[in-house]
């Protein structure tokens, strides 16, 4: 489940009483902790390591913080040529370090019992951030900086992608059995500008990646590029909730597997309704070639027993 | 063009700096004059009545204000039964009456050259602002209010509803030529949710008005209602961005007439660029059952060259 290690379980939130939001992510026995937290509680098929899109920026030596009742602040947005002259390109090993030991700590307390998913922010949705500097409804000063200076936008894009490709890389060599690529802003731009502002970098990680581990892409608002994300090397593809499994299905070809896609505010309805919700929703995927999952990240204030219900209908389902 | 009266324009901020937001609509020869403005400096084929969705609630009694470097805030936000039954159902002509004065003034001013728009918000995208109290990259609240007490959700949805209708038929008697309803958060529901809180009540209105004004139906995200609209009496379907103009016929059918589709940050682009944009989307939506529009509103921040390409584009089409 998206954000399944986070703000919705008590035992995440005594941690996070203690320590701040990069310490958490920094300090490998913190995020290993906390990676495992959901699993122990619900028994999920998959981990997911705890850590944040933006620790690529940060090792890009941009400044990103982590503002309460904000969120992600970067306080010297790039948007010109010399801001992206400045962007370093950093020795993943040496600046991502913490990364790589959070992931083999907890490989040890998974104990091989199930695989652990490592991920990254797509290109796009990197820049999203640089470039705006914040979170925003729309991300104009990003999609302004792309159309108006296009050439410094791509130096960035590819910057920030082969920083990636390193990154994902150096994860599975830690041992992460799959990767998941967020392209959490790509539906704010139109098929032509997403094919050339995103989704040819997206592919390009794919392509690096995909023989390495198992590539998993999901775009939020990107039902347009569903097609062409079925035709290359992703192993899967995450659809949110505004796409009907079946329409999903016929966008994709029908063979590749797809993952979602409930509404995360639909855990607000009783667990009754949740449960008959995710069974109609496997009944609408099939259940094979497909991963059960939320259409975008789990919000914090989801009531446990909600949550519980979520995982319960998945194991029910069936039987 | 989508709030094609507005803070882009030069003589709009002169107006600004003299009165704020609410003095602007509800004074009936500001409001006139504002939507004259950019007809007279781009001779558009139509006007849109300068006005705001939130006047409906403000006619409800819920406190609506607009907070600079904000935007809406609603200080009592309506979260339980007992604010449903507080909305209180105004007489429209009484209420709105400075709406309908704004009308026939600028009908006036136009003196019958081009015909003049009149809107209005989806009851769906009105809640989102009556529960959540401001403006939401998600308006969880509102949808969490839907999901836990869709009881009194339908009620207010409904009381919506019915002041809408009453609204905009006093619109059309007042003079509009032509009626658009905004649900531009229509997107953040999931195809059955969207077709249970929104399209219901967008379609109530559509059936309510059809007989007396042609109904333009724009939602944004909403490219899985596609098909629904077009079975509607609508007459036109706004579509945005995101949306092929070719995948758009091909979801409506191809006989209904669509409105958009430009990104409105793609006006940040250079002039020759917007003309060549302009260009594509005309061809490819074709030039028949088309109105050429922006796929959701112009940014304050566009210069005013800018628009004028995509003005001059669309008047020197196949000549």
């Amino acid at each position: 489940m998206m954000r399944q290690a986070g703000r919705f379980l008590p035992e995440f939130m005594e941690l996070r009483g203690k320590y701040d939001f990069f310490t958490r992510c920094q300090t490998p026995e913190l995020a290993s902790e906390i990676t495992v937290q959901p699993v122990r509680r619900f028994g999920m098929d998959a981990a997911i390591l705890f850590s944040d899109i933006l620790v690529i920026p940060q090792a890009m030596n941009i400044e990103v913080q982590m503002k309460p009742n904000f969120g992600p602040y970067l306080p010297t947005p790039i948007r010109d040529q010399a801001g992206v002259d400045r962007v370093t390109m950093p020795d993943v090993d040496d600046a991502l370090s913490y990364v790589m030991e959070a992931i083999k700590l907890t490989k040890e307390k998974l104990e091989d019992e199930i695989p652990l998913i490592g991920f990254a922010g797509s290109p796009w949705t990197l820049l999203c951030y640089i470039v705006q500097g914040q979170g925003s409804k729309t991300f104009d000063k990003a999609r302004q900086f792309c159309f108006t200076q296009p050439e410094a936008a791509h130096q960035l894009l590819q910057k920030i992608t082969d920083i990636t490709i390193a990154y994902l890389k150096a994860k599975v060599a830690a041992g992460v059995d799959a990767v998941q690529i967020f392209d959490s802003w790509g539906g704010m731009l139109g098929p032509d500008d997403y094919q050339e502002f995103s989704w040819q970098y997206n592919n390009q990680i794919i392509e690096a990646l995909s023989a390495h581990a198992p590539v998993i892409i999901f775009g939020k608002g990107c039902w347009f590029a569903l097609p062409e994300m079925a035709k290359s090397n992703a192993s899967a593809i995450g659809v949110d909730w505004t796409c009907r499994p079946q329409t999903a299905r016929k966008l994709t070809g029908g063979n590749i597997t797809l993952q979602g896609n409930l509404d995360p505010t639909r855990l607000y309805s009783s667990p009754t309704k949740i449960k008959k919700l995710v069974r109609e929703m496997i009944d609408a995927f099939g259940k094979d070639k497909y991963i059960v999952n939320l259409g975008h990240g789990i919000l914090p204030d989801i009531p446990l027993d909600n949550a519980k219900a979520f995982f319960d209908a998945v194991k029910e389902y069936g039987s």
